[in-house]
Formats: structure tokens, sequence, C-alpha cells
């Protein structure tokens, strides 16, 4: 193999590979990335931690196709310190990778390409485009509720499913919702229900940073792999059911309180100083036109603020995690935050006015 | 005691004080900061660790002179949260003191003033002042050189003393030396030798980030006093004998190198990239006109760079830490680095051309 390309193309592309990288490997070729010329011109960079695999073709200038593996973090900090501008010359034989730039030289340890492990996509029948501006609204906002308790390993990625002649996205921990609807895509019929996990959603929000255009998706009961340009994420999903999320939607909370979410943030950040590291419970007071935030801590002392709303039913008391309400609130764009309330012990609406597509349910604390 | 603050003015003075304040402390009341309103119109806030102490007065409007103690980090944390260009007014009232800023008000728990320890000065015979700006050369351009190692305590911090009519700055880990010398000031006569430990060093060099001016130095063999415009630092002393670190100055290294610092790190900088974490060690092969760098690593390769030089002298094979000489040619701003060589086994000198002011000294690694 020997190739030449520009250190800058060569960076970002190992940018993104990288990260899919563990740090610590049992299997020693896990830690490599795999590097194949091809005499199209192109470079191709993948690499796997078995579950997930990012599978990406640069430009280059191709002398000798071939392929080889080297370790991934390495090589990406050799080129990070790379002289910007300079070009990378990679030329693989005898066990070795040789790479050049300017006046510096790299020699490096290499595992045989034939035993990288690659993801066997199967069949993925049902495919489907989405906007990368929608898939990037669709992780934002739903994304923080996923859960971290690997018990509930089924609740560790956003459940991906079609209803309603819609497609939606849905997260949970137990203690908060995040549900995202949007428009059904054509071919996304007969989709089955499938949950993505949290390190392909990772590194695939990475990837869509930098994306316009669309993202193409095609997905089977057990894999899912996303089309972005010139780079391609392949996942397995998580084997496991995730629970009928409607259930905990609520319909009939009658208690409609409006307020600013950029106002509403800040009083809740601002009083959680005080609270305790465990608890981080915080205390609203809804009256009319008005909410008081408090805070109590045996230690601190307490805390408390007084917010402009709108509300006209009865007074009430309730209670939240100030680190749950501040997620939510932080993926409210426009300037009303509607609350629907029922009573201090039920679950919570929240959503953004006017905006039907996404919403959040929060799971009340006893204050 | 009843003030009110500009929001701003207390955020930083509070940055400053709360910086010396542990995150844990078994006395709860080394947690809190003094906070002493006075019928000058200024408010003293005073933080201390036993070691050191910070204390700044800050312009305020007293309407009641008095003083309290409460949590340093949270009244921080507060402060930091409140919005920007609000008056923050603090009313200290039956164990308790009451925050409020616009429409937020916190209660939070005090301790008693008295009971706050304040480091006894003592008489401080030496006085002497120093720019700013050569306050930070000193420390910049020795602190990394400052041991970790609790068991050659007398190590972990900056040594000064007066000799041959200069100040001399010098620090050590027994692998590295660097030292500094400036012009004797005004009052240093008859100066006792101190080391300053590096917590101070650390504290001190935050203080004079937006610092013009002169600070003024006051100290004894116990205690050292740094006077900084609105705020005070004083620390304790490490209680200990710095080594006669002169004897590992060389003079007879008759091998002399030059090359440019930056070139000089880059290098070093990227074929360290495949060395060990535990050595960390980096080969330089020094022949007529020029330097080649490298690296071998049983796991990851090998790694090579020539670099340009200006070198007259027999060729010579030595190796080093390279994270060593990182640091120091990260503090050698000219263009021209000189090495003063030996042997393979010796000490070896660096300093910047032209500035006799600064000068290192590195102990060679076998490679």
């Amino acid at each position: 193999m020997k190739a030449t390309i520009e250190r800058a193309t060569l960076l970002k592309s190992l940018s993104h590979v990288q990260s899919v990288v563990e740090r610590r490997n049992t299997i020693p070729i896990l830690s490599n990335v795999l590097i194949e010329a091809r005499d199209d011109g192109s470079i191709r960079l993948m690499a796997t931690d078995l579950d997930l695999q990012v599978d990406e073709s640069v430009p280059a200038n191709v002398s000798t196709p071939g392929a080889t593996t080297v370790s991934a973090h390495t090589l990406f900090d050799i080129v990070r310190k790379l002289p910007d501008g300079s070009q990378v010359e990679l030329n693989a034989a005898e066990g070795k990778m040789q790479l050049t730039a300017g006046r510096a030289r790299f020699n490096l340890s290499t595992l045989p390409r034939d035993d990288f492990p690659v993801i066997a996509e199967g069949d993925l029948p049902t495919r489907f485009e989405l906007p990368a501006a929608t898939l990037r609204q669709i992780i934002d906002k739903t994304r923080f509720a996923i859960s971290t308790e690997e018990t509930r390993y089924y609740l560790m990625g956003i459940f991906l499913h079609v209803a309603d002649d819609q497609l939606k996205a849905a997260a949970t921990d137990g203690h908060r919702l995040a549900r995202v609807t949007v428009a059904k895509p054509d071919g996304a019929d007969g989709m089955p229900d499938v949950i993505v996990p949290r390190k392909c959603v990772a590194e695939l929000r990475k990837l869509l940073e930098e994306l316009e255009g669309t993202v193409e998706v095609s997905l089977s009961p057990t894999k899912i792999r996303f089309g972005l340009g010139s780079a391609v994420l392949t996942s397995k999903l998580i084997d496991g059911t995730f629970p009928d999320y409607n259930r905990v939607i609520p319909t009939a909370n009658d208690k409609l309180l409006k307020l600013d979410p950029k106002t509403f943030a800040q009083g809740v950040d601002r009083v959680s100083t005080i609270a305790s590291e465990k608890t981080r419970a915080v205390k609203m007071n809804v009256d009319r036109d008005k909410v008081t935030l408090s805070v109590t801590s045996p230690e601190a002392g307490t805390a408390t603020e007084e917010l402009a709303a709108d509300y006209g039913a009865d007074g009430l008391e309730i209670g939240f995690n100030a680190r749950y309400l501040l997620d939510i609130l932080s993926e409210i764009d426009g300037d009303t935050v509607e609350v629907h309330l029922a009573d201090a012990a039920a679950p919570t609406l929240l959503r953004e006015k006017d905006n039907n597509s996404a919403l959040y349910v929060l799971m009340p604390m006893r204050v």
C-alpha cells in the first residue's frame, strides 16, 4: 500500500473514526483503524468496537492499492501534531506502516487487515431519508433522558418507531421522558420498532455536526445504518422491548402554567445552588400569575425566587429534580413553556407553546 | 451587618478568595469566607487553609458595619449565577446571612466571625518591591520544576534567596532545575533564604494575572506576605533547607548546540507521540549542524525527525524525558535556544540566547 493524502483531510476523517475506538481493549485489533488505499483514488478508514462501526472514504493520491491496520489513537495524535498543510505519505509493507511528512518519519506497528472485524449488516429492508437538521433535533431533544442504568438496558437508547402516521423518537430513564414526532418519511412504512444505543447516538450526533443535506437511514430489527455523505455509521440495535411510554404521558392535566423558559431556568439554577447534591429538589409554589421557587437545605440554608407567570387555576405546590427540569428547559426554544399540572404527585407535562413535535414528562419529587 | 455591593465587584473578589478554600475540610469554618462590612465603605473578604490566606477589600455601600462567615463555594456559585449588573444586598443577623438580588433571596447558614482563624504574620522585617511583570516571569519560568514528591517537602516550592547582589529564584525536582535571577531590589539585603510553597505560588500567579504596577513583598524566616493592590496574600513558608543547587549547574559543558526552540519543541512533541507513557524518552543524535530526534517503542514502532541546527563540536547521542524538555522549551521566548552539552551522562544546560536571567538544567536519560 502506498498513498499520499493531505493532512487536513486525513485528520478530519480520523477524528470521526478514532472516537469509536475505546481507550482500553482486550482484543488488540479493536485499538486499530483499518486503512485501505483503493485504486479509485480514495482512502477508506474504518473503526469498530464490535457493536458500532464507522467507515469513511476520503480522496487521496494512491500509487499502490492495499490495506493495513494501525493504532487509531496513535495515528490520530501523530497527524494532529503534523504541520498544517503538510502532505502525508503512507507506505505499508512487511508488517509496518511508514508515515512520512516533511522531515518527520514514523514506522508504525500494524496488524493484518484480514483480522479486522466488520459488522455484517445483513439485509436492511427499511430505507428512508431524513434531513440532517431533523435528525439533529430528534437527538438533541431526547438524548438527555436516556437511562444510564445497566440493569434496564432497554432504556439505554433512543426508541424509534412509526405510529399514527408519524415517526416517533422517545427516551426515558423512569424519572423523565422526552418524545419528538416528525412526519413519517417515505419508506418508513412497516418499519420495526428499534432502540438505538447511546454510543451510536453520540457518534451520530458528532458526524451530523458538520452535515448539510439528508441522511440515508436503513434498518432491520437488529441493525441500523446511517449514510452521512462520505461516512457510514453502522450499529447493532438494543435487543429488548421499550416500555409502552404512552401510558405515562398525561392527557388530563388541566392546570396550565405558562412562563418564559429562560427566566424559569435561571431561577431554578440559582435557587438549586444550595440544594444538596443528592436530592437536588426544588419546590414550586404556583399561584395566580406567579411561581415561587424555593429550596431548603439543612446545611446551607434556604433560597427563594419569585417569577412572573401566566396561571389562573387553583394554587399548587409541587417539587422537581432541578437537574431534570433544567435539562428540559434548555431544549425549549420559544419564549413560552407550557407546564401542564394535575397535582403534587402526578406526572407533569411540559412542552413548547405552539410546538407539538416535542413533549416532555417529568415525575415530581416529594418536597 | 448590612451592606450593598455590585455583583461584578463581589464576584471578582470572591473568585480570588474562594480558590484558597479546599473542597473538603474537616474543620467546618475553613469552608467559609469571612465577610466584614466596614464603616469606611468597604467589604473585606478573607479565606484561609491555615497555611495560606487571602484578604481583599472592595468598595461597598455599608449601612450597618459587622462581620460574619458563610460557605465560600456556595456564596461564589450564587453570585456567579446572579444576573449581570445586579446589586447584591447582604444582611447578617441571628446566625443567618440574607442575600437579596432582584427577586432572588437566599438565607445562608453562618459560623461566628470570632471562630475564623487568622494567620499571625508576626514581624516581617524584610520588605521590598517587585514589578508585577517581574514576579510573573519568576514564577512562570520556575514553577514547572517544583517537585510533587511529599517525601522531599523542601523541594515543593520556589526557593528565593539573595546572592551575588541578585535575587534568585530556583525550583527543582531532582530531574530538572530552573533558575531565574533578577536585580536585587532595595530592601532585600539580609533577606533570609525562604521556600515559597506550591499552593501559594499558584494563588499568587492568579492574582498577578490582572495586576499592573508593583507588588510589595514582606517576609520573615517563617512567613511571606504579598501586597497586590486591594488584595493581600499571606503564606507560611516551607520549614526546610533547599539543597545547594549551584553544584548541579554545569560550568564546563563545552559542546554548544543552537536551534530554534519552536521547531525543536514541535519535533520533540511529534516523535514522543509513540513514546511509552512511562519513560517518555526521546533520543537526540547531535551531529554537524543537525539534530536527529528519535523514539523507539516496543509496541508502537519508531519515529524520527531531523532538525536544522548550529553545531560544530564532536557528534553526541543523548536522551531526555520529552515532557521535561517541552516544559523548558515552552519558556524560551527568543528564536534561539542554547543547549550546552558535555556527554550522554552529564547534566545539560539550556538557556535562551542573550538572556542570562533564566537557565535550566536537565538530567539526561539512558536511551
